[in-house]
């Protein structure tokens, strides 16, 4: 029985589908192997925490995409995809974490038999669920068969955002802005960081009138002091201490869709030159969101915002932002286009990132950042709303 | 400056990195290149939600461990790593995500600079995170080096677990336990399943006394009915329903530690076909137990599971047990040892697992299930300690 409760409408996926056979054609594919599980998401409607073992979804040029993977997942396949059954198909449990078989092997053999082995077939090539040793068994496996680089091909595609999606980030940004508002109220000093943590979650899973939450793809990171030096710590049982800056970098999450957004704290009195930063940093993010217009391109964004910071003495480069939307853990990012300097991607309407200018200095870490939406015309919309500033305690 | 919390013994370390050295030397290794962040974390401590970047340890017959990925990553390293600041490297920003360059360009020439880019270099080819475009990037980069395929190399010497992290394990147990106390206690018909979610994620956060709560490498997953009929589901903002069956997959987690730990609960009168499994899965886990023995096989707890199971009718193959310990999304098995029918290897004190005959039937699902330690002599310990049955509210 194919899923009764699909996030969105067979039109949504269809529509889907249309694009990617045409990112297909243009790179003249005779199949496409998808193994990215937020690709696969957006495609069929997968959704289970199974992508720890070799799955994917191969889309021909014809027909319902076929979901591969292990046989005990077909079941939650079953329950979650549009597809009809006979286009779910999983292997045995001995290849699972086998030393001796490979579910790759399995792959090649279904692919035979839906008349594929053999012409120009796509693969993610740098994608976290396409592993060195897949390549390796599949190219052995298939060696008539042609494998091409299609890293980024679906990804691409979701770039600009449906109604439906836009509606899904809105319910996880009103989510965030609760996570953030619970954060701001619970943080003071000598509170466990495990305990604000716990809080945390319970806003994000509990979520908001009518958005229960999802799982973000990435877990809540608030480094304080020095440990914010550096952008990816997580927490520890620590307490919160006076005279530290702490950032928070959170997302809630509705249907795998994400609005990360960030805030600092600081207890007690900021220094200087924290407050400095501050001000470039507002700046900065005003004159980026201003630059996020359909029509201009990702590279401006980065441009206006690293201006402003010059202008304060702050010397920037590299990414400040990202395109954002369906995600699977390890990253909430959809791994395509990039707010930086040499990023030329035209902005449309309907794309969303998150505008992320971290600063990572030598003795603290200041996040202040937006999730935002490119508008027909006109400046970016921000999706939270929360003053843009560095909150303070004394 | 290096980190001050480490969780365990700079001599504890050093042991680690003897064990994988032999391992090295009985494969004919030159260097090994670690791109598992569990073992990344085993072996050097480092600890950060980073590896959604291609990141590596590198280890050589000598010396220290390197640490190289993002450069804004290696500040993350400096706090947590045991190794000397010298040993951590970062390459820049414009590698993240580019279309233009790839991070294993500069691995390349940092190996090169280690003065190993040649000889036999093992790569853990089936790792989520060492990609095909990885592989692809190094071969093309130092075609003087023999690629060997060493996954697993690492996660093998962590098979058997230290006083140390026997203890981390029992603090995860303990969260673990709590966490289905409070599932057993909150789910009642009529209650959204996000909301008892959010409280199992706040119970799992808190954690117990004198164990803060880390972030368990694999969601809450807790599907009823017939949604039960797939393992691998998570949840959404339905309510819980009289006359279905939910089992809960979780784990406590500790400083990365885990202890996975299934409990199913059926809420009405539950059939008699799940009864019956019932009874057939608590003698077959009690003799799956004491199978669990030193000198011992893996292999002998699964044939002495599906033998009770087989003797109430029901058919069971494939894995029903992994090795599990330290571990980073999205697996918390060490994706080594299974226990299933071919998996001849000999049980020694101080091993892990979890023991997991889930019964995935037609119109339901049970998990009943164990986390167990194998002691130096007589029958695994639990480290769990929960009445070992189907929990049903009339």
């Amino acid at each position: 029985m194919p899923a009764t409760d699909l996030p969105f409408t067979r039109e949504e996926y269809a529509e889907r589908m249309a694009r990617v056979r045409r990112a297909m054609s243009d790179a003249n594919l005779d199949a496409l192997i998808i193994t990215d599980p937020s690709n696969q998401a957006w495609l069929t409607g997968y959704d289970g925490w199974s992508f720890y073992v070799h799955q994917a979804v191969i889309l021909l040029p014809y027909g319902e995409p076929i979901w591969w993977g292990r046989k005990m997942d077909t079941f939650g396949a079953l329950r979650t995809v549009w597809m009809s059954p006979h286009r779910v198909v999983g292997y045995d449990d001995s290849y699972v974490q086998s030393r001796e078989k490979h579910p790759m092997d399995d792959l090649a053999k279904v692919l035979v038999d839906f008349g594929t082995g053999h012409g120009r077939i796509g693969v993610e090539m740098d994608n976290y669920y396409f592993t060195a040793r897949a390549m390796h068994m599949l190219h052995a496996s298939l060696p008539k068969a042609m494998w091409v680089d299609a890293t980024g091909a679906v990804n691409r595609q979701r770039a600009v955002k449906s109604e439906a999606e836009i509606g899904f980030m809105r319910k996880a940004a009103a989510i965030s802005e609760k996570m953030i508002d619970g954060l701001l109220e619970r943080v003071e000093p000598g509170v466990p960081k495990n305990e604000v943590v716990a809080e945390l979650y319970r806003d994000a899973i509990r979520g908001v009138e009518g958005a229960w939450g999802d799982y973000p793809a990435i877990v809540p990171m608030l480094p304080s002091g020095i440990d914010a030096t550096a952008p990816h710590l997580t927490w520890d049982g620590r307490p919160f201490k006076t005279g530290e800056a702490t950032f928070f970098e959170i997302s809630g999450c509705y249907r795998r869709y994400h609005a990360p957004f960030c805030r600092t704290l600081f207890l007690g009195t900021p220094p200087d030159d924290m407050l400095r930063a501050e001000g470039a940093l507002q700046e900065g993010l005003e004159a980026g969101i201003d630059a996020a217009r359909a029509g201009n391109r990702a590279c401006d964004i980065a441009n206006a915002l690293y201006g402003a910071l010059k202008k304060a003495g702050i010397t920037k480069d590299g990414r400040c932002g990202y395109a954002i939307g369906l995600s699977y853990p390890p990253d909430w990012g959809e791994r395509t286009i990039s707010l930086r300097e040499n990023d030329e991607t035209v902005l449309e309407p309907g794309m969303t990132f998150h505008f992320m200018p971290g600063l990572w200095q030598e003795n603290w870490g200041l996040e202040i950042t937006e999730p935002i939406l490119i508008r027909e015309s006109g400046p970016a919309e921000t999706l939270c709303n929360r003053p843009r500033k560095l909150f303070v305690k004394p």
